[in-house]
């Protein structure tokens, strides 16, 4: 079998399809033969780069992690405001909305893998320890600018990653929308307690609209209970 | 075969003697017959409650939980304080001074047991979802005495619990004595700013202690990355 010259472009192929893929037919359904056909490719081709379906899906969802951290990375360096909290308030409302649309095929895709919490875990996990350390450096910023006056902020990033990710993330905890609004606003108001007061009233709102979407999602998917 | 004639006596010493060994050996290096045969049991007296050594882990676990919650409330009917404030700090202080010794042996099977997070997860959230309620009465009767000023307590409770139970948990994030210590201060800190002043300074030092233990237990298992 001739060797691909271009392996860097089949693996962004594979990941591309199988992406689309397991949104349309949802992960469980999905075959590894499935992805080989709509491919074209051969076998071969598919199982030098992976292992195995799981394989596939760890790779889309690093893919996603990585995707995430560029947009917040982007964010960081061209948005314009006045000080600190003001920039911290407009990124946060910016990721939901920029993440819209990609993010919904990734709920998708993570509501039908919710029974393998492995990966859903080690997911969250790193998202909460990478993005600590960028909105912790924000924080300081606030903390000279007077923005802002939290006492430790990479304590206080890493607790609000976690809530707005894993306690208010409606895969993980069945809520409907008046419980999930409420413990927004418990997040703002504990936020604001603490010296950072960044949940603007949009972000409540933006954050309630994707959930509102994610369930219709995990509501097509029945065999979901964690 | 004979049919036993006390089903319930044969799943307890079942579930003690496996609790033993998974503590003991490992439950990766457990197999179902270690367990038959430290038993004295037929195949068939083990196989008629449990299919596998996973639904054995489970059955250990949830019976944990079960004892956990029958710990709480005994606490709630005990424990004398002049207000509910006072109340709730003496439960916690006690919650983490009860649970101490048979609490190690499950952070044992736990550690051993982290690469499969479907129970650690699951275990968690229960937890979480089931002593919010209890917790959050307590913090309403704080209310009305006047010793706590909380003002969303099912939320509060929710938090606090998540807070202590994940991500303080050396299990779920790895961490030195430094970095949990200044995670505790921060619950401290955060939970006084809510109007519920109940981490004390002897429960941040009780949980201290506990949490080198369990690290002591994962720095044996070393197979351990979530």
């Amino acid at each position: 079998m001739a060797r691909n010259k271009y392996p860097e472009q089949t693996l962004e192929q594979i990941l591309k399809v199988s992406t689309l893929i397991f949104t349309e037919k949802g992960y469980e359904k999905t075959s590894i033969q499935d992805i080989i056909d709509a491919l074209g490719m051969s076998k071969g081709a598919v199982y030098h780069h992976f292992r195995s379906k799981e394989d596939i899906l760890k790779a889309v969802m690093d893919k996603e992690l990585g995707r995430a951290e560029q947009l917040l990375a982007r964010l960081i360096a061209e948005t314009e405001a006045p000080n600190a909290r003001e920039k911290l308030i407009r990124i946060l409302e910016q990721m939901i909305l920029d993440s819209g649309l990609q993010q919904q095929s990734m709920d998708h895709i993570l509501s039908a893998q919710i029974k393998n919490p492995q990966f859903v875990l080690e997911g969250l996990k790193k998202g909460v320890q990478r993005d600590a350390i960028i909105i912790a450096e924000l924080m300081l910023q606030g903390k000279q600018d007077g923005s802002l006056q939290v006492e430790q902020p990479l304590e206080c990033a890493e607790v609000f990653l976690l809530l707005t990710n894993i306690w208010i993330n409606p895969l993980l905890f069945e809520r409907n929308r008046e419980e999930t609004v409420s413990r927004l606003h418990f997040v703002q108001h504990m936020m604001k307690g603490l010296g950072a007061d960044i949940v603007s009233d949009l972000l409540i709102q933006s954050i309630t609209e994707r959930h509102a979407q994610a369930d219709s999602y995990r509501n097509t998917n029945q065999q979901i209970n964690l």
